[in-house]
């Protein structure tokens, strides 16, 4: 469990290691442009939060288990502290994330073939070397990291009323709503191929759901972190689902309209609103988090290159 | 030749009609990030302060000569007003750049096959039907409406002492260094192979340039305006030239370490910055003007989509 002051506390230990993403305010929305963060998610403030936090770090530095914007996130954070990170990814994983990994100065090591034999083994391994584990979403100080976001928002939008957010694992979500508590509310938008925060409030808990879909490579995991279900229940966050029709012309409609290039679990919180899931009341202010950019942005345009009609610039 | 009140007066006009762009600050630098503003580049605003300007509008609309970025403006600001727009491009314009002006409901005409012939059309156009001629870059309202962006970023960046601003026919550069006069100062930076503020301040006077390389579809103008000579004289504005390669380094890099997604026009003023042709001094508030992103997402990555050692995000 987490509060406003855990994401307080976070701020203040990660100002000037990430970049005040921000607002661009268009057609009654604020958009937060939070895909501009440090390599291209806000996952760089959790994992600059955890490592942090930890204080002095043994020979064996971080590891994570990632193929995705987490790993990337605790590589570039140890990278700066001048930390060794190792990050374990299924040997499914696509080579192109594993030489930015590479990039980035991680040791690298592909593991069975499911995420799961990539996690059982970074926790394996940071029990037998010491090395500090920084979970993709369900620890108090990464998701006090991602929720630094919503103090900003506070900051960035006056009269703030609603904050729409994708969840996958809920991190993101747990640290933004613990830090607007009682400010703001949090909507929480999934796809409905992913429906990891929809089916925990359901059932009373966090339970195991199916992956798959467009948004899976980021918002892919398949229960929700017990943090964000008790922050979730606390805050009365709420919980949207949407297609993955709403997600991909969402995706093309924030490339054409606005020039902004995201990945498909960035896009996800504008899809609520733009395919109508999410209704905002009349004067609502609502903000969208655009939460990452990880994605190939050959694929941001139709082939023809033309803009269809319905996402003609306005 | 435009003054501070010229422009303060554009930003009235235009208020409610184009975005505020936000500002990203990062390892010491204000990027400006005008290049999410509609149609994806700072024209809209010029196109919009000329129109509301002029007033009433005959049946015959508005009438622009350009393939690219001013056209677009045009064509968008007339269907907000409901007005009609004609828009002259060289047969040898991209289908793809016909097929978006059209998209905004503008009338496209096929002239010739230089820039020059379809000018030529259109200023032919506007004396015999009455049309409102909308230059790219050389005339009053033009100038100062794209100026308002330097007057956002007074009130954005603290301090400010220096914008770094893109050239090609010097509309920019005009409205934002009227905008600024006596503020701050403003730097034109332009490609080696399109020098026009960089011959005209050698000549004394505004002159002919040869257009080529990776920029000229927007900065390809081939004679300084007269209102930016002006201004940019009167101001003492800076000149600094870059290569081909110093852009495409900055575009590339405005991606990978950013997200950003920018044209290789919009990416001309970080190359200054990044290659070293401009170095701040100690202590100096530069802001970095991203002025468009009508590209081909496409070309944003290199063909292994790995990150080069030097492009590492930090």
């Amino acid at each position: 469990m987490i509060s406003t002051s855990d994401v307080e506390r976070a701020a203040a230990r990660i100002h000037g290691r990430v970049r005040r993403t921000p607002v661009l305010f268009d057609d009654g929305v604020w958009f937060k442009l939070e895909h501009l963060q440090h390599t291209g998610s806000f996952k760089a403030r959790g994992a600059f939060n955890r490592i942090i936090a930890a204080g002095a770090l043994s020979a064996a530095g971080v590891v994570a288990a990632s193929g995705g914007n987490a790993g990337l996130a605790v590589a570039y954070a140890a990278r700066e502290f001048g930390v060794a990170a190792r990050v374990f990814v299924p040997a499914t994983a696509p080579a192109v994330k594993v030489a930015k990994l590479h990039a980035l100065g991680a040791a690298v090591e592909l593991v069975g073939e499911k995420y799961a034999d990539a996690y059982d083994a970074a926790v394996k391994h940071a029990a037998d070397s010491g090395a500090l584990f920084c979970h993709a979403y369900d620890q108090p100080e990464i998701c006090a990291g991602q929720g630094t976001i919503g103090l900003e928002l506070l900051e960035q939008v006056d009269g703030l009323d609603t904050i729409l957010v994708a969840v996958g694992g809920g991190g993101l979500l747990a640290g933004i709503a613990a830090a607007v508590e009682g400010r703001a509310r949090v909507i929480g938008v999934e796809p409905r191929t992913i429906p990891t925060l929809h089916s925990a409030l359901d059932a009373g808990e966090p339970v195991q759901v199916a992956v798959s879909g467009l948004a899976a490579d980021s918002l892919g995991a398949s229960r929700l972190g017990d943090i964000a279900f008790a922050v979730a229940t606390r805050t009365g966050a709420g919980s949207v689902l949407v297609d993955d029709a709403a997600i991909a012309e969402a995706r093309a409609t924030l490339w054409d309209r606005y020039r902004l290039a995201v990945e498909a679990g960035g896009a996800t919180a504008y899809a609520a609103l733009l395919s109508g899931a999410y209704v905002p009341a009349p004067g609502e202010r609502v903000a969208v988090l655009l939460c990452g950019a990880n994605t190939d942005p050959a694929t941001l345009t139709s082939p023809s290159g033309a803009p269809p009609a319905a996402r003609t610039p306005r």
